[in-house]
């Protein structure tokens, strides 16, 4: 990220704070973190905040993250304290000097309790409320830097999908962790960044929890086997998901069910365009699947926005009545789970444009393998 | 983790809770919620809660996540909510059961914000505390199972330590990313369930920015690299770190400071024993550090706890006063960083006995090629 997008984005910020009402803005290590300033940590318990108002930024960190947070961002204002000082005299002394104590204070919706703790106790007389009151709107459009690097991200997705898939029946005999470590190791050969999230390969009964990761289970021929995973460019992730079988046959109860997926994922994705609530494209995959009679086995959402967090808004539920907007980018996802049997579930993400919409992921949605 | 295990925990836990005067522990995916339930999963945005109180033990959860909580954990009330539900509703109807309105709550230290913030909206009269009040006690003494799993951690890490040293002049030219994917490789060939933590591979003036992770430069000869990370079994790390050559001649200065570091860290070690204050640790690395005129250039605590958490209490720090207890297991790892030009560390993670202390660790702790 440019130091030129991170001052736009702040002056963003600030626009979006004074119209809230609320003083300040309190970002822990984050993707907020990250947006608003470039630097990027994982959460962790020393006292590590940037925070933004009005005519201020700054950030309060650990004395030997220094040199990082200078080196990443543009923010130039760091106040250290050091592994022997009681990091909240640091914070009331930064609290006088912005004014915060009797103020509105928005913390990152990702704070520890830990901080947030420390933050009413050194302001008590400041109310609290979360920095995606003004960040959500921002963070939901995506710019065109972060929609190439989404592309970017989702190809390498792809491209190493394929290549899984065509492994075939040399995947029959490997465990689920074998094949995920894999696939991780392809995506890192590939130009990735880390994945995006801990890679599932969900074969058999395993594919029919929906959050299993991958374990010890041997791929048999004929298994359907669920596989979701993706990795960062420039800090944005891909996420895709196809249920194939390797080798074998499966049984036509299966066959069944992954067409009644991809339908309701296909009719989904169709449905896609600006003005249209973000429900009614949980509606479109919900209602293809409830009429095959496999409504009680969709348990999950239909989806999820993707940006720096892999899960974000907009979040395509049967109750959000938010409306798409072009920029927005998330998956559509429709799932069908057998306990005990197996899972079906198929994802591309989809970013809206002006007039409909554009898939970001292109590989194969069948379920046979590939030549 | 066996039913037993767990239900000796949470009976502590209720103890605990009952002498503090609250009445509600309230975890989020965290070690906590794994400490006390055996279920883990990552944080996550979907509301997934685990309440303890004087006599109810509970999950509120996704109901996508029903059959993997009652297989993780011996705590089979789960409450469940779907995708097309408000959470909060059930937050309150489990509020009610439980009485927690009014009442004192603890929140898990790393809950997110967003989910403190809603524990608050939907208990307006209750007071907030955090669950480290009742559970940092409890997890601080390690027992049997956990040492175990501790000391067979710290034997995979010493031991890729090792491979990786002796790959001599072979790792010059490698980035540090490569080399640091080549130990991830073999933490897991080893055995290993993923890494502590990113793995740190810092060389030359990489390695005095105490956490630099990786990056694109290449180690050259005679170029100091510092080589931190671990890997976890049964949910409990590794955490080690050497500062190495690969091969050549590194500065004069580098060799004098790392006698300087290794002399700090073995008289910290030779410290520890039960009923000495974690400061003395910290304060006798310092000490030696000091003496030699390179205070300024050890810029963080001496170390950390360990356990399922990598940095958990008892921090090694000039200001802790807490007195050490057998069971107790904390990294010793003094360092000094010269900006632009080298940093050394070298940590040992170490368990006090009833007597005194044992290492976990025992790899070489020089910096020249191993044979």
């Amino acid at each position: 990220m440019t130091d030129a997008a991170i001052e736009a984005r702040l002056e963003r910020a600030r626009e979006a704070l004074a119209a809230s009402g609320a003083d300040a803005l309190v970002c822990f290590p984050s993707t907020n973190m990250y947006y608003l300033s470039g630097f990027e940590d994982e959460p962790m318990e020393r006292h590590l905040l940037l925070f933004v108002t009005s005519d201020a930024d700054l950030f309060v960190a650990p004395e030997m993250y220094d040199h990082q947070i200078r080196d990443a961002s543009p923010i130039d204002d760091v106040r250290t304290w050091g592994d022997d000082e009681d990091p909240t005299h640091l914070l009331e002394a930064v609290g006088g000097e912005l004014d915060l104590d009797g103020g509105r204070i928005l913390a990152d919706d990702r704070m520890w309790a830990m901080f947030t703790h420390d933050l009413r106790a050194t302001f008590p007389d400041a109310t609290f409320g979360l920095a995606s009151e003004v960040l959500e709107d921002l963070r939901l459009r995506k710019d065109e830097a972060e929609l190439e690097a989404l592309s970017e991200a989702a190809r390498i997705s792809d491209d190493v999908s394929e290549a899984i898939r065509r492994l075939g029946s040399e995947a029959i005999g490997m465990t689920e962790t074998e094949l995920a470590a894999e696939i991780d190791d392809r995506l890192a050969a590939a130009g990735g960044e880390g994945v995006s999230f801990e890679t599932v390969v969900g074969s058999g009964p395993n594919g029919a929890r929906p959050h299993h990761r991958h374990g010890d289970r041997e791929i048999g021929a004929g298994d359907p086997v669920v596989l979701d995973f993706g990795t960062r460019i420039g800090g944005y992730p891909g996420d895709q998901t196809r249920t194939v079988v390797f080798d074998g046959e499966p049984s036509a109860e299966f066959e069944a069910v992954h067409e009644t997926v991809l339908e309701a994922h296909n009719v989904a994705v169709d449905a896609v365009e600006p003005g249209v609530e973000a429900r009614e494209i949980d509606r479109a995959a919900r209602e293809v699947i409830e009429e095959r009679g496999y409504g009680e086995q969709f348990v999950h959402r239909t989806g999820h926005g993707v940006g720096l967090d892999v899960h974000e808004p907009p979040y395509i539920t049967s109750e959000n009545d938010r409306e798409l907007e072009p920029g927005m980018v998330f998956s559509v996802e429709p799932g069908v789970y057998l306990e005990g049997e197996f899972g079906v579930r198929i994802e591309d993400l989809v970013v809206v444009t002006e007039d409909g919409y554009e898939r970001l992921n292109d590989s194969p949605r069948t379920w046979t393998p590939l030549e």
